[in-house]
């Protein structure tokens, strides 16, 4: 007997949550998914899962910073569970399948489970975890960083949204401030299913992926203050032009990038640029933008923010512009469970499946597991260049049920 | 006896006269002055300035494009006149020197002349034209091209504001529909007093400027079209980053500027940059950026825009992106009469003014009236880096009078 998960089912079932919060996108009339955490439409759609939880048989549980959990008992009920997450809230933009698909994949394969009669030794636990986006309360993998012991309950409750509602209140109105205790004992081995959310597999033609680890990310926001000017008479050696200090910054990533000094696998994004006055025939007097580092080695990437401290210095000197750096984000690369990826890629070899291992370029519920128990992932890949936070989201039906498949393989195998 | 315009009551007539539509700077606490052509702040200032041409015993006439001359009577009435002339139309966010400055000051000229009992062989005439600026029916010089013939009346009368209303329609309401022929008869010489509006002559140490002529504006609005992407999961050759294709158009203006070889007064400003979504974890998939090239030279001009036409093709190539440009303005350079400039330096000379030769990097009533008669300008330093369409537009007294001084002996030379 080969363990499967029903393609038809799991697919209902990911439109029929992804009905929860939809709306249609102005520009290209694509149906979308607004489902912030904590929302009336987060608690609907959590209502909703939570019932497709209990109507599966599962026990299901809610931690004090509104995690949901639902365990399905194993042979030894003093064994450590196998525990398979992700999330169900979405960006204000999003699609069907980011963080669903792991939850609902992770059901579905429950449900193969029971009506293959199977029992496994170790009890296996699905998860959904409160705002791992991130967008409401502006710290993301909320709930899994609660659970897992980096983030305490305390300083989580408190956290406001612009309208200054905290996230405590926002559970209590909503009923998701469960009882059960947040901090999870280290289970036997964490696995998440996922949507890439990027190009690769895609491009390169690969089914699926097993992700290695989580790249460490750097967020600098740079403010350039030089001195506005009237374009037409001001001599270009009495400038002070924030907006060319931006420029520079800008190529001078690439250069580090294509230097090779920093890996293969260095990623650097100047995505927001502001000049002020933002006139064509002024010379910028300040300019705001920002630079997006990624790097899966921690040192590589320490080293090359140290490099763009030292040019951002050495070009304000050299244009008499004031530069300052303000760090928005930073997280250290971590490293998934050499054993469990290689659980998750022998499921693939055995079914055929065309994979390769993969770094993941964004942030998952499964980088706060890490740090508790063998953690690893499985990537599905996505339509239109992996195109995600955006109703364009896509990945096939087939590609969906394979991964959540070899997510249910995993399971069966890590529990045993 | 040495013909000088009185400091003090040029200083005051500013003064009345940057009243009119005088609002506070928020930012900075600095009075500013927003008298937005054709508007009911517009129609005061006219009226007053009207009323002073009155008072100073000059025939008064009014124009079917709203300019208002003012004619003192030479000894030869048959000759043609010498005109000087400017703009007290403002920016909205403007100060008290730009135009009023040139109209005032030759105002002031006049006066002087009638206190020192001296007529002069031809007439003299004063005139401020309607919507120099250009900033309410998007076309700077209206009233000056229209009297030099470039712009038909027909087609000035029926320009239109954000709210729709045309020239025609708002001259009638505000009263200043003349009578008069608009079309001007090719007067013996120009001559406009103005601020420099940029820092070269205060950098330099210099009292006056003699302004050679205007130089040639090229503005480009480039819309580049890529593909938005993740920070975190594209691999940077997967990319097809507007953002940086802005930065690298950018970089190469400069280059262009340092190879010297489109002279060394080439002026390139990117003063507007707009990547969309304008996020920092997202490529931009597009970006609107705009080039204000300035040149002295037309041929190095048009060598210059096509270098950039060249490199931006070759980018799109490069970076597989579409880059689609939009000329926005386009003029081609105005030389000044050689005579006309050296009168006004001869007088310069003999007064001890320390003065150099400057090309203007500002657009101006002048280059209108360069095509119709010998035509030059003085420029008045400015102080504050020369800061101007701003409240902080400011020239000293001394600045301001011996600028006028010098417009007063110009005049009565050429009117000899």
């Amino acid at each position: 007997m080969t363990l499967a998960v029903d393609p038809a089912r799991l697919w209902n079932r990911l439109h029929d949550l992804a009905a929860i919060g939809a709306y249609r996108d102005e520009h290209t009339g694509l149906m979308g998914v607004n489902r912030l955490a904590l929302t009336d439409t987060d608690a609907a759609g959590r209502a909703l899962v939570k019932r497709w939880f209990e109507e599966a048989g599962l026990a299901v549980r809610v931690d004090r910073i509104g995690n949901v959990y639902a365990r399905r008992r194993g042979l030894d009920e003093s064994l450590a569970p196998v525990v398979a997450g992700s999330h169900i809230d979405s960006v204000p933009t999003g699609g069907a399948f980011d963080g669903c698909l792991g939850v609902l994949g992770a059901l579905e394969g429950v449900r193969a489970l029971d009506d293959a009669g199977v029992v496994t030794r170790r009890p296996i636990e699905l998860g959904f975890f409160t705002d791992e986006e991130g967008c409401r309360f502006g710290t993301d993998m909320l709930g899994s960083a609660v659970a897992c012991g980096r983030i305490p309950l305390e300083v989580a409750w408190a956290l406001r949204d612009r309208d200054g509602k905290t996230v405590k209140e926002e559970l209590a109105r909503i009923g998701f401030l469960g009882d059960a205790e947040e901090r999870v004992a280290a289970p036997h081995a964490y696995v998440e299913l996922h949507i890439e959310q990027g190009p690769v597999l895609a491009a390169e033609g690969f089914e699926l992926g097993v992700v290695t680890g989580v790249q460490a990310i750097s967020w600098q926001e740079l403010t350039i203050v030089g001195k506005s000017a009237h374009a037409g008479t001001t001599p270009m050696h009495l400038r002070r032009d924030a907006g060319f200090a931006a420029a520079r910054i800008h190529l001078h990533l690439h250069e580090m990038i294509e230097s090779g000094r920093y890996g293969a696998d260095m990623r650097a994004t100047m995505g927001r640029i502001e000049p002020a006055p933002n006139r064509i025939n002024v010379v910028p007097g300040r300019t705001v933008c920002t630079v997006d580092l990624r790097n899966p080695d921690d040192h590589a990437m320490a080293a090359a923010e140290r490099e763009l401290a030292a040019f951002v210095r050495a070009l304000g000197d050299e244009l008499q512009l004031a530069i300052e750096t303000r760090q928005t984000a930073r997280t250290a690369s971590i490293a998934f469970s050499g054993d469990v990826q290689e659980v998750i890629a022998r499921h693939m070899r055995e079914a055929g499946v065309h994979h390769r291992r993969i770094q993941s370029g964004a942030g998952h519920d499964a980088q706060e597991f890490a740090a508790k128990c063998p953690t690893a992932m499985i990537f599905v890949p996505g339509e239109y260049d992996g195109i995600s936070h955006n109703p364009r989201e896509y990945s096939t039906l087939e590609a969906c049920a394979r991964g959540a498949t070899t997510l249910l393989r995993t399971m069966v195998t890590l529990a045993s």
